[in-house]
């Protein structure tokens, strides 16, 4: 098992597997958008012009400490990713599915 | 390790293991806002009072597509869990602090 995951990550680009292995050291680790955007090797401009905004836009919209779910969910599609809203309890884990699009 | 764990479990009150049992059922699954609140034995009245707001107001809530964060950290707060804002990548997943208090 361990040697054909080995197999398929060896076939991915340098680049590729070095954004993979900064992020895996990340792993479950609290980041902030801006850091997991550079993790993505993203300029703030690159991810105004997937949104249709301006670069400013991007620059407050990650010092903010409070937004719209749909403003964070179009954020972190932009860089390539979803969006998960979980709600942890000592019984499990929930997956809240309201907000889903 | 299985035996001290069913240990634990046994310890808990009948009611309590049949919300943990429904929840474990759910486990990662989606489910809307309301559904996570009557799992946990919530009525909308209960909530309500938690929140200091009317419970007209919490029915508005659970029918929303959208809010700000703070909104459903409160919400999932008042029913005794935690807010997890996941981003999930192909690489892996990664937690947000921006919005974390």
């Amino acid at each position: 098992m361990a040697k054909k995951f080995a197999d398929l990550v060896a076939r991915r680009s340098p680049e590729s597997q070095a954004r993979v292995e900064a992020l895996h050291q990340k792993l479950r680790a609290q980041m902030p958008l801006h850091e997991l955007r550079q993790a993505q090797a993203l300029s703030q401009d690159t991810l105004a012009r997937t949104l249709h905004v301006n670069q400013a836009a991007i620059s407050k919209m990650e010092r903010r400490t409070d937004m719209y779910i749909s403003t964070l969910r179009n954020y972190i599609r932009a860089m390539g990713g979803e969006l998960e809203i979980i709600a942890t309890f000592p019984e499990g884990q929930v997956k809240i599915e309201n907000f889903a699009n």
